[in-house]
């Protein structure tokens, strides 16, 4: 079995699988609770957000929220942040968890805009500053691309917004980044920052996401008062505290993982070139994440051909997983691809446990396959 | 070490831990993804959602919803069963899942009304009814009360309210009464049913809501358009596997734990009248389920008492663990509850793995630990 689609989900790693079923039964005191074991799990739940904003290299004087999903946390946050009379600005480059939540504000009445892409995959930056003004009250884009691993520069980017409206928020989809590529927040002027356990090898069902010191979040979800009335509902300490440890893990083994997978991509691109015809490489001028490859081959349809590769066991998905039940690529088509290289869309995503044997017996099948394929 | 908090959350069931343990490593594959062993996942998935419809005895052409906690299933119930120029009706017994939520909407224009609680404990159903004309578009009241443990007849008031505006949709809040108290849905005229996982021995992050076929529920949370764009995210499969599992133990052992618990609430309200003075059993004049027993002491703070109990290693809770960090107890006012009752206030709350012997020495010390409060 070779697992290519670690942007869709990736596995949870032995220990934490392990850790999480061990506090599942050994701290499993509710935090709100006001009895000695119960504070011992509220006490590793606020380490835990100590944790985290040292992982993202943010300031301990800054916040992270806990929630059930990036999703949730997206829809928190874009709720959240939006000020009447204000305006927002977000990437059309968005995952749907932000991209159907503006369109859900648009639709209320909220005056939301879209920034384009350039061809390369990342935010058309001429186009954010064309639409920033003083009545810009929040920019949401995404860090890495989900669809193609195309990095934006979160700290010029956000310096750029600040210089022209300081007031204005900035917040950033990290869900594709975190533990992936580098990401140092105290050096950038990003306000709030999405992040996800299932991921970065932790358990599903958590996310969270930073919040700058000082910014004032406006609750949308009601209940109990947890994460400071921001996402109520009884903490999932034991996902919380595997999520810190997939992340602690990943951090630990960051430069020696990058450079695994920068290896394995650079391969694959090699071994593409070599053996198949007729593609193009999405997002290839511009810097991407190593852990993502988006291609999109001519005159075979994606679908087909990702059924063809799982005779081989071989996984990999067309687009994002979140998009693949939705019409078309919306980020594919932003960045001006044709019909075809669109229908023809292939996402190889890696992780560290993937060797370089594996990416030889991908690229392989490929060829075989797209051989097959085009000759019928 | 005596838990009597199950109602603020229970220990996962070793066996549930490792099996989510294993879903986590074996069945991690996104649902969304469509190569064989996504499939095999989302399959396993939409299974869960058939064998939850069973424990609930609810039609199989009904739906589940899982969510990321009961919270969350509860926000979105009101937010999406709500309809501009229908009044909604929510009863004052609410968990602060639905309470806060109805507040909100009250506070974005939406006509709310909140039905009082008898002095049992239970809703009034004359004031529901005083309140219910044809403009009330939906119902919202708790199954069993999380602070007191009295029952609502849900088939009964359900009936009462589609007798009088058939169209009017009923909510009920059914997390401290799954696997707790009988649930037979299909034999009431309730449209949607909140259940949580951490309340019984499941993992923790994990909630589910009941929805009757053909009730239009509509999305407030957006993304990916999993769980049919009601609840968008990468499903948390192990979560939600282990939540039926955990669901599945108790309902086997239904009849068995609920004679154990009855014993063991009875035998507490025996010895405690045997041993202890000045003190009334809240909502006793109401059907109560047996896993909650509410007590008010006279002449002592509740937390005062909570804590001189800590020192035997007996961990109970003043109220719920939702409503600790709120000033008061809405729930015991709306009983009309004195305030030195309210003050004196402790829950205690049962599991099956409780014993006789856990009893005696729970009331042996709060006779003693009474008898030293009051003294000072």
């Amino acid at each position: 079995m070779i697992y290519f689609d670690n942007s869709a989900t990736t596995k949870t790693y032995d220990e934490v699988a392990k850790y999480v079923s061990d506090c599942s039964t050994n701290m499993f005191y509710n935090p709100s609770s006001v009895y000695a074991p119960s504070i011992k799990v509220k006490n590793s739940l606020n380490e835990a957000r100590s944790k985290m904003l040292k992982l993202l290299n943010a300031s301990s004087s800054d916040n992270i929220y806990f929630t059930g999903s990036a999703t949730e946390a997206n829809n928190i946050i874009l709720n959240g942040l939006t000020r009447k009379n204000k305006k927002i600005l977000v990437s059309v480059g968005e995952h749907p968890s932000l991209f159907e939540t503006a369109r859900n504000l648009k639709n209320n009445g909220f005056d939301v805009q879209f920034v384009n892409l350039n061809k390369d995959g990342t935010l058309d930056i001429q186009h954010l500053l064309s639409l920033l003004d003083e009545d810009v009250g929040l920019v949401s884009f995404i860090h890495v691309s989900n669809e193609t691993g195309a990095i934006n520069d979160i700290k010029e980017i956000s310096k750029l917004i600040k210089q022209r409206v300081p007031n204005c928020l900035v917040h950033c989809d990290g869900v594709q980044a975190f533990c992936k590529v580098p990401v140092n927040l105290s050096s950038t002027m990003v306000d709030a920052y999405t992040i996800s356990s299932h991921k970065v090898h932790g358990p599903k069902g958590v996310g969270a996401f930073y919040l700058r010191h000082g910014v004032n979040l406006k609750p949308s979800v009601f209940g109990g008062g947890q994460e400071s009335g921001i996402r109520p509902g009884t903490e999932n300490v034991p996902g919380i505290l595997g999520f810190v440890l997939a992340s602690e893990i990943m951090s630990k083994n960051f430069e020696q993982n990058f450079e695994h997978v920068s290896t394995l991509k650079s391969k694959m691109i090699e071994l593409l070139n070599q053996k198949c015809s007729n593609f193009v490489i999405n997002a290839e001028q511009a810097n991407t994440s190593p852990y993502v490859l988006s291609v999109s081959f001519a005159n075979v349809k994606g679908e087909v051909l990702l059924h063809a590769l799982e005779a081989y066991q071989i996984y990999v998905s067309t687009g994002s997983a979140c998009s693949s039940k939705l019409s078309g690529n919306r980020v594919l088509s932003a960045m001006g691809q044709s019909q075809q290289n669109i229908n023809g869309n292939i996402r190889f995503s890696f992780c560290e446990s993937n060797t370089l044997a594996e990416v030889e017996a991908v690229v392989d099948a490929v060829a075989t396959e797209l051989e097959k394929l085009r000759r019928l």
